[in-house]
């Protein structure tokens, strides 16, 4: 079987282009023991493998030239060597943006019987609803009649955010680049204010729509919605920080809030978190959103390009606000 | 009984200079019925307080221009006019900036028998040791094998902290200004290691001295130290924010790390506290911080200045390095 694999050509300098990305194919052989050979249906591209595109000390090594780029894709198994994994199985799978692949079978999460679609265990049940999940619960300890901002409120991360306040009974208020997302927020995902950042202050829209306060600020832009979030932050207030979205390109560093200092007086808590800390809450994690999303109380939306060899224009669209909910790649088409 | 008073003659831009202050002298009458006459032996000047000049929003409001500047103060009962106080009796106030005044006894907190000298329970034993002990052990959630950074460390607040985490066993990191200050941090207090922060790169100080990493910064002074430690930090390292002396006299508003993002992949937990908010763990602070005071384990330093006339100096002192340990101006002399 023939695999195609996108990885990088050259390192991105800001935002990312086209010709930063190579396809490649290459052939497959037959599993060994062990093994199974996956075909993907289909694969996530996220914000923070930018981070992973500079050569740069982090808490996870960046990608190397020509390496596949890694990101999480469920498939199906064509073929298998282990005992464990049957053909028709479902996974899930860290082995890269390639349409297939051989690896061994205990690399592979097996799924079980899907209660949704495919590609919802890439979003709403996968990575980003779990991050939501254990960002609003756990690191911002989300309390009864706390008042919840969240930015990035339309991406997959922030609807569910903001969809868990509102199921929890919490006032919630989203920001969202354009007027589709924003109606879309406050129409289909039942948030009780929501505002257009690029259309006037931030800071302004936070007055408006929260003049008690914020409780819990979940950060997934970072820059200037931190700064203003900061300002309406009342005491003991909570902010997780998921992601600084504005700043993954920037080729200097960008300066922080330079309001931390209110941070003191309020007794504010600012804590950073990546999920994979968080996986002892997977099961709570699986039960509680299955039921929403199932129940219909949570929902979600995917903005879905077909195709391996459309993931690069995919993951360059985060950066241009080009999705609404879940980026996917579908490698089924 | 004539009671001299300080208070602002105009609000300080930047730096205060002596001009912003003024001392006016008021005669006190008698105590009323449920009333003390109180004679200060010693009074506090304290970083914070700098806020509390400029006219904004804050948790607490303005000093007014005239209006006696308050602090911590620990003065001795000349008269009273209540059963709950005798003459003699010594008792800690916020009455402000004054040699005598006259209050409601149920507004006084009646020390009992002292275990230290008057001026202690301004410093170790009172605000500031508290503000260490809490901020260290609850805020920073304080764990054996932790590595700990403090800046501002020859302070009142930074010594004890220091102090503190190496009488938990924790090698400790501290930065002051000046050679002297440094020797006696290492000289005099144990710290495990000490820079000048005046001299050379404050992250190239931390790489050195922790090549592993901070598990815990206490900052008392934002700007780059908090930028350099956020460099160092190991995973899961917790920072509590207790000042930002290097921004108080600030004109502009001053921008925050600008690595902030870093907190992401770390897990890393800012948190910003004042020492109020913490009152249930008083009991637990006198008695640990007795103990180790009596014991020798944990020592002070003050830095006085003689004569209410003086306080003015004193506390323009504290943002210029004046003072090694606790900052007091005493008014027994």
């Amino acid at each position: 079987m023939l695999s195609r694999v996108v990885s990088l050509q050259r390192r991105p300098v800001g935002m990312p282009d086209l010709g930063d990305f190579q396809v490649t194919e290459t052939e497959l052989g037959e599993p060994g023991p062990g093994e199974a050979l996956v075909a993907n249906l289909c694969m996530s591209v996220d914000p923070y493998m930018r981070g992973r595109m500079v050569d740069r000390k982090s808490y996870v090594p960046p990608f190397a030239i020509g390496e596949a780029l890694t990101g999480g894709a469920i498939g199906r198994v064509v073929q298998s060597n282990d005992p464990a994994l049957a053909e028709g199985d479902h996974v899930e799978s860290f082995f890269g943006w390639r349409d297939a692949f051989i690896a061994p079978a205990k690399q592979l999460n097996k799924l079980g019987e899907l209660s949704a679609p495919a590609s919802a265990y890439l979003g709403v049940l996968g990575m980003p609803g779990m991050t939501a999940y254990v960002g609003l619960l756990e690191v911002g300890a989300l309390q009864e009649g706390d008042t919840v901002f969240v930015s990035g409120a339309a991406g997959a991360v922030g609807s569910a955010v903001g969809q868990i306040a509102r199921i929890k009974g919490c006032p919630v208020i989203g920001s969202a680049g354009g007027a589709a997302k924003v109606a879309h927020l406050k129409d289909d995902l039942g948030f009780d204010h929501a505002f257009d950042y690029r259309e006037g202050n931030i800071s302004a829209h936070l007055k408006d729509a929260a003049p008690q306060g914020i409780d819990v600020y979940f950060d997934n832009v970072g820059g200037e919605h931190l700064q203003a979030a900061i300002n309406h932050m009342r005491p003991n207030g909570r902010i997780p920080l998921c992601g600084m979205i504005s700043q993954y390109n920037a080729t200097a560093p960008v300066p922080g809030p330079n309001n931390l200092a209110m941070a003191i007086g309020l007794g504010l808590t600012l804590r950073g978190f990546i999920v994979s800390n968080f996986n002892h809450l997977r099961q709570d994690f699986l039960r509680d959103m299955t039921q929403w999303v199932n129940s219909g109380e949570l929902s979600y939306r995917e903005t879905t390009f077909d195709g391996i060899e459309r993931a690069p224009e995919a993951f360059i669209g985060l950066f241009k606000g080009a999705n609404t909910g879940k980026m996917i790649v579908n490698l089924n088409a």
